[in-house]
């Protein structure tokens, strides 16, 4: 039997449970991004448009950067394996814990890996001393904002600092954004204007958690360096994004009040979720994004899905253990289903400490 | 501006057109397949099976070879990349002219290529040469069956003797099968029997070309070395394969008479455009799949295009130059009208000879 790596959201091996252990904006999936994909089914009998022009062009407009500063592919994840597979690294340094496919992808190219722990005393930040990390031997380093499990936001200020220091160093920083939409005033925190004057910024974007789309696939990045997407694209088969994907993602970019509203009730609700744990004993981590990062009993996960909640167990995380979760930021209803399961659970709240 | 590999079937560039330059079922998606889809949508709000379970049993009730020797992809050009990454060959054999995308993903870990060139005065066929070719060096070979662009089929006699050398060789047979559900009687062609006694033996298949949906990317390889689909699932993302191109595949699997169908059709009008072609002048070679290889004029693409009509210009397959040309096997309206302008082009058939 082939081995598959342990993720969130596998709700076929957990069928009929309320899902908390993936990121995804719990309003679903837009209608408009349901039509446009039962529409495009007319059109598969071709072959997908190789330069994703039209995506392109509309991502290009939503994000306000240059459609060549553009490229798509088969959900964020594959991007990261494109990457690095152009790049081929040799040595990488990225943060602990952080999201799984960074250091997957970089195996592929047997790349040697360099970790900076983040400390729990610390709240799991990253700390100034990461600069006195990012030396000349390093290719790449990986940065997730805000960071995968934990939701911990870094200073736009530290982080112009980090590029300045990969710049210096020749190497790539993969900034992973695919979460920064659900940061309050997302404007003040992605790194986008600083992509037409430095070429070492690889910014990673995905319609996966914005729009609840998931199944379909689609990821994106920007890049002011030319030649590392042309050496991306020499990489990857040359129809990787399907006609769906692509018209899914057109569709979803007009969605702008869906997503202003998903924001405000998935801010609403933070607060709701992470005082309701509070209130039963569960130390929480300040979060950030659309999920939460918490402390429980060993066996947690268990006793959730006995009670038809799925959670996140993080224990595979590099730099983490048994009793650290992390809950998607759902509906009202969704979470007082979960903090009343999280209640029943025995000593919960005690019983770690 | 991001530079892209050359294919056929770029609808987006060419607008308005009856494209034969792609080589798809010309009866198009089935319904069935359409209405999955869209079903489908009700789902993607979560990931995707990363183990695509339903897809694989329903794959292995079909081609009747155990789930646990089947892997799917975002097209075959996924799995051939996937494949190359998990292997790292230093040295591979193949044809020319032959299916672009081996060469593509041998180059992305510098794979040393060793070419064996078809030669057109003995139909572009492979010659029983080739076996002497496949020695201890090498860690790949390919073959496409029939092959692409030419439409050749090789004998399953001589096919097992290639696989055979390969394992003596040590290394691995990527037999693309991809075309051979068009050839007649292709249960008498396929290499499937071998899988089960052969580890060296790398059988790939796509969804494409038999159901028409090359838009919705779905593929899949057979193989029973169960240590290379594991290391597969190493260098690839786990959800490379959407909700949608599961359910996709699920539904189209039951199209048993739409298949039945296009095959019959398919082969008679296989005969007729060969005849047709021969009538105005155009050499042809034997083709045993749903696409015709033939030569004509330099600027024979061109002159289809200003009548609305697109062929695949062959020319810039290694081994080929300007003057060969790829067409799909279509309908009956559609070939009249390719026939009707391959007709209308001055001396379209003597000019060249």
């Amino acid at each position: 039997m082939i081995s598959y790596h342990t993720h969130g959201g596998d709700v076929y091996r957990h069928q009929n449970v309320t899902d908390f252990s993936a990121n995804c904006n719990p309003f679903g999936t837009p209608e408009s991004v349901k039509q446009a994909v039962a529409r495009a089914m007319e059109q598969v009998c071709h072959y997908p448009d190789v330069k994703c022009e039209r995506l392109r062009d509309a991502i290009s407009h939503y994000e306000g950067v240059p459609a060549e500063q553009i490229i798509c592919g088969n959900g964020a994840a594959d991007l990261i394996f494109a990457l690095v597979l152009a790049l081929k690294p040799k040595k990488a340094l990225l943060p602990a814990p952080t999201f799984a496919e960074y250091e997957q992808a970089l195996a592929t190219v047997e790349c040697g890996i360099q970790r900076y722990v983040l400390e729990e005393s610390r709240g799991f930040s990253v700390g100034r001393e990461f600069l006195d990390h990012i030396t000349e031997d390093l290719d790449m380093v990986f940065l997730c904002n805000p960071n995968n499990p934990t939701g911990v936001l870094m200073e736009q200020a530290f982080l112009r600092e980090v590029l300045l220091r990969c710049q210096e160093c020749g190497c790539i920083l993969l900034l992973d954004e695919c979460f920064v939409d659900f940061v309050e005033h997302p404007e003040a925190h992605t790194m986008k204007p600083l992509l037409e004057q430095n070429n070492s910024l690889f910014l990673l974007k995905a319609f996966t958690k914005r729009y609840a789309m998931a199944g379909v696939r689609l990821g994106y990045a920007l890049c002011g360096n030319r030649e590392l997407l042309e050496n991306m694209q020499m990489v990857t088969q040359p129809w990787n994004v399907s006609i769906l994907a692509q018209e899914a993602g057109i569709a979803a970019l007009s969605e702008k009040e869906y997503v202003e509203h998903s924001m405000a009730v998935i801010h609403r609700e933070r607060t709701y979720l992470l005082e309701g744990l509070g209130r039963l004993g569960y130390e929480t981590f300040a979060s950030s994004a659309n999920y939460i990062f918490f402390k429980g009993p060993k066996d947690l996960q268990k006793s959730c899905l006995e009670k038809g909640i799925l959670i996140r167990d993080c224990s595979n995380y590099y730099g983490l253990s048994k009793g650290y979760y992390r809950i998607a930021v759902r509906l009202r209803e969704e979470n007082d289903k979960l903090l009343r399961v999280l209640g029943e659970i025995p000593a919960a709240g005690s019983k770690y400490r």
